[in-house]
């Protein structure tokens, strides 16, 4: 007798799609994985991408290639463009695909609190292309300041705001800072890259607000030493093309600064409204969708949400938007599918096992808490976190190629990526004008 | 007394003008190097950033990087807009430079022979935008085919067709075969990618026809075990968005090929044109500026023009658009400046010496045409390909980089940097949609 096999759909093909794709492998399930892109990315490393030390490469891994061996999985690159509970159906455009179970871990973006006209002016940090759209608007404000001849457009140029301190945004500030006084020394003729001011800005009162006060501190006395003035209980009420607002109690102040980076807030993929229209699921405020102990939501057992995308408190914590929650979670749906096949059903709820939160403020310094208790910071910690981000790529290749520019880095402190690509490149083709950023030769001299 | 040094305005951080800016490093002389681009591009390797060998940043360098230490050369990121023979002035949008010798190594883009409008279906490979985007286009056309049930639209994405069978042609299309039977091989469920078709189209008699002939045969028995079909005396007449007219003598053939990429012609830039209108200089039919044999142009031996956007034959033939007469020709105009500047004067012309010409095709092959008469092809050719391109990279990091991620792809056939980025991905915001590839679900089924 031949079954059809089990239809598990899993949307997405980051850390929790890809956990849940590995586990169901050689499991008696037809497995289907969609992303809208052809590769897995490590997020963690994605500052480092935006900041020239690694190419874009190495922190992806083709979905294809990591599941070639995994008969029973096929990817597909689409988009996800509709879910329908009722038929047990997920639309991709005019395609339909039916599922049995259904996996979501499409994950997040950035949020800008009602202020998306914001997002122009202040690019965050979610995708490859984001990545290097912020590298080149990083690298061609020194550009621009080198051939700039008034003083005050120069400064502005010089001038660099990160809004939020979480580990994003304390490592962002961390690498421009190192760009500016190691990569970039002797680079220019006209203007001293050390001379470029950092802003890292924080809404509540320490950096890494996730992470226990004593680390927060380090990472406060850390950030000073790389000359970043760090501004906490500080809110950015307004962003104009080369000028951002901020408020610090009753104080407001207006800053002229060309670039500024967004690592403040996430918003949930738009899949979590369908599941809300749909299935009746409810959304936190940032669009997460709030998920039941075993990660399903109410009424659909066999839909799962794991990752940035769902809201899950254990102990009375909302779970973080990290990596090992989403693994974990994937996991957990992979095998509560299996169990249920097996004719048994899970009695555990999801738990997450904290293996620990780390956060590298420049080269060689980083603050890491651990279990029991342990905390590293300074060049402990940057050491732990280089072993721990080398060990869990996904690709042996990867590990090496990152691993052979690290040593470069740390010996050189050069930083080999430093591309200006494509709009921000100066015009290349006539048809490019529009894009193209020409203010910096508007005043004749 | 203190004397304004002699200013030399280098315009192009290529082979040229980087060689240039080396040789006049130390010298009393006050150099500008202006490019487009903030960084040196190694454009031997370029197809392997098409074919998702390699990533960009892998074979550029930054030209501040490279000449940190050339404490007399400054390097500007602007367009050049304009030149004034009569002023000696380089004009960048309002921004005006005065020069006392000038050396244009501007190179060249690709030429469609009057046939501009194929430009958007048959994208050329000169620029690292160039490389990401043939990447992309090659990798989602095998994506699409997945997702594709209509099988002559399955079938049409399937087929690629490489346009030009010179070193560039040569190598596209040997290492797209490469990534139909090799990297693909087990990572698609619906199709399977050893069925690619692959066409190589070269109007005259022989592929890479400035080989000795015994060598071009041995390239097309090379092409032929590598399942590329080879199409020689056979001209491109017209390409439309999915099709391609081909011509043989009498027999005209439409073909259905989502995929063409262009490698048959280049033309100068437009700075030639400058030359022409301003200083009276010649050009030949592709725009290149005809020089006298110490590579300045009549009337003004101030201004010197170097590699491919210079047109000088020696010993009755045309020199070709290769880095190494690039590289001799800037060296050897820094050398007459400097003599100058001595109050000597060069009276040797410019001699191109040739090391020889090599060619890949596909992995582990490769024809080389060396000085002597000495001839390698098949492995030894490859082995010789791969020391001298690791040899001449600019930089020691991108070297080691490069030679791990070979190392890896000789073994395991991967080619780790398959990412599939920009408006090639799907469709990641909705302002993009108009620039996504969305016709693969126009079939309901």
């Amino acid at each position: 007798m031949s079954m059809q096999p089990h239809r598990v759909v899993i949307i997405g093909g980051g850390f929790g799609g890809l956990s849940a794709a590995k586990k169901l492998k050689k499991t008696p399930t037809h497995v289907t994985l969609i992303d809208r892109r052809n590769f897995h990315l490590f997020q963690p490393l994605l500052y480092q991408v935006a900041t020239g030390a690694l190419s874009p490469a190495d922190i992806s891994s083709p979905l294809r290639g990591i599941l070639k061996k995994a008969k029973n999985v096929q990817v597909l690159m689409a988009e996800v463009t509709d879910i329908d509970p009722q038929t047990r159906e997920v639309v991709m455009d005019e395609k339909r695909f039916r599922y049995d179970s259904l996996i979501i871990a499409a994950g997040v973006r950035h949020h800008y609190f009602g202020n998306d006209e914001w997002e122009a002016h202040a690019p965050g940090l979610k995708t490859i292309e984001d990545a290097t759209n912020i590298r080149s608007r990083i690298l061609s404000a020194f550009e621009r300041a080198e051939l700039e001849t008034d003083p005050q457009k120069r400064k502005s140029l010089l001038t660099f705001v990160v809004v939020g301190a979480g580990p994003t945004g304390v490592e962002m500030a961390g690498a421009i800072s190192e760009i500016a006084h190691l990569t970039l020394k002797d680079n220019f003729r006209n203007i001293n890259p050390a001379d470029t001011r950092i802003l890292l800005v924080e809404g509540v009162e320490n950096v890494l607000p996730s992470y226990p006060v004593s680390l927060s501190h380090k990472a406060l006395n850390t950030l000073q030493n790389h000359h970043i003035e760090v501004r906490t209980q500080t809110f950015v009420t307004d962003i104009q093309p080369g000028r951002v607002t901020l408020k610090h109690g009753d104080q407001v102040e207006t800053l002229e600064a060309e670039t500024v980076l967004w690592a403040a807030g996430v918003l949930a993929s738009p899949l979590g409204k369908f599941l809300a229209e749909k299935a009746g699921a409810t959304l936190d405020r940032f669009g997460r969708v709030m998920v039941q102990p075993d990660l399903t939501i109410p009424g659909h057992p066999e839909i799962f949400v794991v990752g940035d995308l769902a809201h899950l408190e254990m102990d009375g914590k909302l779970l973080p938007g990290v990596a090992q929650v989403a693994i974990q979670g994937g996991a957990y749906a992979a095998k509560v599918i299996q169990k249920r096949l097996q004719g048994t059903s899970m009695d555990k709820p999801f738990r997450y096992t904290n293996f620990g939160n780390l956060a590298t403020i420049g080269w060689s310094s980083a603050v890491a808490d651990l279990p029991f208790r342990i905390r590293l910071w300074g060049f402990m910690g940057w050491l732990f976190w280089v072993f721990v981000h080398l060990m869990k790529m996904v690709e042996f290749e990867n590990r090496v190629v990152i691993f052979v520019q690290w040593v470069f880095n740390y010996f050189t402190r050069n930083r080999s990526a430093r591309l200006i690509t494509n709009e921000w490149a100066v015009d290349l083709t006539a048809t490019e004008a529009e894009s193209t950023p020409a203010e910096w030769v508007t005043e004749p001299d």
